[in-house]
């Protein structure tokens, strides 16, 4: 059964305008049918379309909230943009699909890309979530410069850079009921300076293995390690 | 430097054909010039060319063999085509990437793909292992029928399946110092006859966490998993 974005009050939901046109034009749901919603809240829901048109699609809701299980720790990834923007989107799908709470991008020196479609990502977030069946949608930031993200407050704050040095590895980090950072660079990798100021903001270096791995590779990785270590 | 696959002899390096064709067309070397070369079984190694022209180039060594590091594991990933070729093909260079040993295609009932071309993956497998600096090149099997490739004699067989029941958790599972054989379904999944085929033939049922992954995600997912639970 298809699965749409929903706004939810009371017995009632509406899908969202594009979800709306999505369920009336794309997927031709006329009023009775049966569809499943989820509000990208953490909750899920079954009902009824009473009214379907390309503008608008209410539902009664029958059944639910349905609560998609927490995960035990908060994890912010945020990357430099990849020049071949397929890579990162890719990555940004098969992250949503593992689990991840929050995105954002960053600004480098060496960065070879240095703008993203913040509304492109968005659907392939929303569309990575209704696939793998969940119900929270992770929340996507807009591309910020290295220097106003490293104020970020979490409480583990990571990141993952080529130069070598004493790193801390991903098994050796108890992630459990902590919010987690981790920043991950360009191709050209974070510059001498980049990391000096995340230093200085409590950024820690970590290791991702004994293999060189591409910007994409590296981020998912991280959203796995946290989905299989904790 | 530029890294090149090679067979090596004594001293002597000769790149393969179409490499040589690339050093020398493609990147412009000439004799002289100091390369970084693989023998695709684990070693690499640095040299001069001697000869250069784009049916062969030859190289002096004056640096190794330098052995890769031995993964603890071996692992071989068994999945089947994806639709849409660029998702398997983006899963096998971050497989890759990340540390396989052997990887094959499966032909099962739902299989919206029935062929691959085997030459285009062995290129993007050779080209992941140079792009992460390794020295030891995955091997890699023609698509194969399920009822033939169920026979594998590794010590560990697993089916990544969606049907309910109870499956091994990756966390659980002892891969140390093991031969692991993993089978990722089509888009469709594996049917019941598969898994019934599977079972008989020692596989044991694998769960891959909470959430829904691809068909792709799924193989990485594994990938992955042993790179860190190892």
């Amino acid at each position: 059964m298809n699965v749409f974005i929903a706004n939810i009050k009371g017995h009632t939901a509406n899908l969202t305008a594009e979800e709306s046109w999505h369920c009336y034009k794309v997927l031709r749901h006329k009023a009775g049918d049966e569809i499943f919603m989820i509000d990208g809240k953490g909750a899920s829901y079954k009902g009824v379309l009473v009214t379907a048109n390309e503008k608008q699609c209410t539902a009664q809701i029958n059944e639910g909230p349905i609560y998609q299980q927490k995960r035990n720790y908060y994890l912010h990834l945020a990357i430099a943009p990849t020049k071949q923007l397929d890579r990162i989107e890719w990555m940004i799908e098969k992250a949503v699909e593992i689990g991840v709470d929050e995105l954002s991008f960053i600004k480098c020196k060496n960065s070879e890309r240095v703008n993203i479609k913040i509304d492109r990502i968005q659907k392939i977030v929303e569309s990575a979530v209704k696939q793998s069946k969940q119900a929270f949608i992770p929340k996507v930031n807009e591309l910020t410069e290295l220097k106003t993200i490293v104020k970020n407050t979490s409480e583990i704050k990571l990141i993952a850079h080529c130069e070598e040095e004493d790193k801390e590895h991903l098994k050796e980090i108890e992630f459990k009921n902590k919010s987690v950072f981790v920043m991950i660079g360009p191709e050209g990798d974070f510059n001498n300076e980049e990391i000096e100021l995340a230093k200085n903001n409590g950024f820690k270096a970590l290791s991702l293995g004994n293999t060189r791995l591409r910007t994409e590779t590296a981020g998912l990785y991280v959203v796995q390690a946290l989905a299989l270590l904790t």
